[in-house]
């Protein structure tokens, strides 16, 4: 098992520098407008790709004989129809383009595609109008091999002290280190001359919250693909959502896992309890003896019960996010603190850059790769962290009390 | 060529608990009175411990066919009594003790311990003279393999943020995992029934001011021994030390090499410029393609051209640390400062997590020491440290000016 993936996802592209001036500027005028669209896209555009498509539905209806080719065309012009539409709330236009999109759009390449920009736009608007003095920054980037993401970063708001969702979609030839990693947890690969076709892509976040009343939360979804050899194809999804609060409220935290324990429900009342656990095993700071956070559910190398019922379960758990976060982040945003409680918001920032820095595989991997994006890589990181020397919380303080869950994981929901 | 050597001596110590809290009291009560003496010991111990040795003088005057040897004895006692006084200044009683130390006091292990004892002590004092407003806390901690060590730290004192200058004095026998560690950098290792007897000692610091136009400084000097299968011993020294300002100052920049320069060439001429790259090559972050600071000296796995001769010069450069800083300290610490440069100051701050956290080789191996002392390793964390998304300063500014220099490290002094 490994997390190369969200490596790749997050830290490919070179194209440091290959940043929009236009989109950012106009993703500045903010999203707190209802009315969607691409920033940086010419306004006409979608209008005109609707046209299109309609024009090709005139074009088609030549006579009675064809009525049956008509009906289908029909069909397949209002499914692109539908395809631009979803597309046109998205917080950039999609890396692999809308025409490229529409010619496969049945493969699962492009389903997960439009479900991580989906996402990606779904959390960023529930995030916007929360924090109304905010809007987020949106980086599009290539890169150079093959691929590119869309990151949106909202910092320094009312409510958000750095927020960031991140969308790559990446592909080329896997990296002999990319490759040898994947060997090491098991993957059985049969290169063609030496070469390794692949295709990752994914979503992934980390919020930031100024209030230390109002917790931190990441997600990662990803999908990842291998060609063999002889043509036929490895594929696997990997994910999760976790909460890392700075006080244990214990309202919230049965929210959040049960919200996630019903996405996963729906699917196989299995899932649940094993990817708890995989969370609770996987954000592990070992040399502090305590998790990063309260938890969630983590998974990888998730190829069954097939693609369609995987993509599925990928999916629930990405609809998850909004109703699991944002009910909690508008119930605390306007909680008083004390000096004393920020504080020790800091000193679990530092926590959380530790895990980050030296366990995360996907920071890790991601830094070690040449030409990736590291500012995006980086943005999981907190504005702001705090290391004080032999800091202990008083006993019975509420800061000793989420260190107990901490060191010893709960179950929040049975 | 490894670090193995700083992560033990920084790592090892299970006895995180083994705090003697009458050395914290006593330590709190400050270090500016030039009193010196050790911290929670006795008063009365360092007169007993002289007084003893004088007794054992006057014990030997019985007659005069026993001249010689009593004049013998008398020399001993009065070098027993300058290692007596020498340990007075110290910040606590050293690792091995004063009994342990007397009886081997011409072994290298000896002589290293004194040298990081005083090294911290002196630098200890010099920083507590400066920062009027705060006190050490010392912390001594025992390992239960073997050894220990001495933790001197100042936290939000009026001039330093944090200072943390620790000793360790570790002992026993290599884990399979350091073992493995120094073959694969090249040392042949003879084990006697697979053990490897071991000592490392060191002293290791780093110092965050508040001011930034006061650069943080690192420093770590080290002794390594290993006993083969035959009796036989293998032993290297290693160190440097190097600065990290926020803004550049020429001025200081020269100073300081200057200062190191000078302290190489009393040894040798060579011995600068190769430190030098080795210290530009080694505080380098890769993933941001910069130094962490302007440089010093590094070195590693010195073991010629004697034992004597590395030692001198170890000796030398543990002596030139506090006139290479504190006069850039003095200096500066009165300077103004507007929240842009307290902004830029805590951005590097995060840089210089990162290298910590990711690639110094001594933090990663102490972390993934078992039973490691977790807070003197993660001491040279900054207090407060700042990571945002794509900032760039403005160019011709003087945080691009400091950037040009971490990205093309320069020749200060020729």
């Amino acid at each position: 098992m490994s997390l190369l993936l969200p490596l790749l996802l997050r830290g490919a592209g070179g194209a440091r520098g290959a940043l929009r001036p236009c989109c950012r500027a106009a993703a500045r005028r903010g999203l707190s407008s209802s009315s969607g669209g691409w920033a940086g896209v010419r306004p006409g555009r979608r209008s005109l790709l609707a046209g299109l498509a309609g024009a090709a539905a005139a074009l088609a209806g030549l006579g009675l004989v064809r009525r049956a080719e008509m009906v289908s065309r029909e069909a397949v012009a209002e499914e692109e129809d539908e395809l631009s539409r979803r597309c046109g709330d998205f917080m950039a236009p999609p890396v692999s383009g809308l025409r490229e999109l529409r010619s496969r759009r049945q493969d699962m390449r492009s389903r997960m595609e439009m479900l991580i920009m989906e996402t990606q736009s779904q959390v960023c608007r529930a995030l916007a109008q929360v924090d109304r003095g905010a809007a987020f920054t949106v980086d599009r980037w290539e890169r150079k091999e093959g691929g590119g993401g869309i990151s949106c970063v909202l910092q320094d708001g009312n409510v958000f002290e750095k927020a960031g969702v991140n969308v790559s979609v990446v592909f080329g030839h896997l990296s002999e280190e990319a490759a040898q990693q994947m060997k090491s947890r098991g993957k059985t690969l049969k290169t063609k001359n030496g070469k390794l076709p692949f295709c990752a892509m994914g979503v992934s976040s980390v919020i930031h919250p100024k209030n230390p009343h109002v917790p931190t939360i990441h997600f990662n979804y990803r999908y990842f693909e291998i060609e063999n050899a002889d043509g036929t194809k490895q594929w696997w999804f990997g994910g999760g959502t976790d909460l890392t609060p700075t006080y244990l409220n214990e309202e919230d935290a049965v929210h959040f896992h049960k919200t996630l324990k019903e996405a996963c429900d729906e699917h196989n009342p299995e899932l649940y309890p094993k990817y708890k656990k995989w969370c609770d095993d996987y954000f592990y700071i070992k040399h502090r003896g305590e998790r990063r956070g309260i938890g969630g559910i983590f998974f990888d190398d998730l190829d069954s019960p097939s693609k369609e019922e995987a993509f599925q379960f990928v999916q629930s758990c990405a609809k998850a996010i909004v109703p699991c976060y944002v009910p909690i982040v508008k119930k605390h945003s306007h909680d008083s603190f004390t000096p004393e409680e920020k504080l020790w918001q800091q000193l679990r920032r530092g926590r959380y850059v530790e895990f980050n820095l030296v366990y995360d595989r996907g920071t890790k991997f991601g830094l070690a790769t040449p030409g990736s994006r590291i500012e995006s890589i980086l943005m999981s990181l907190p504005l702001t962290a705090r290391w004080q020397y032999m800091h202990t919380p008083p006993e019975k303080s509420r800061e000793a009390e989420i260190l107990e869950v901490l060191r010893n994981p709960k179950d929040w929901v049975h």
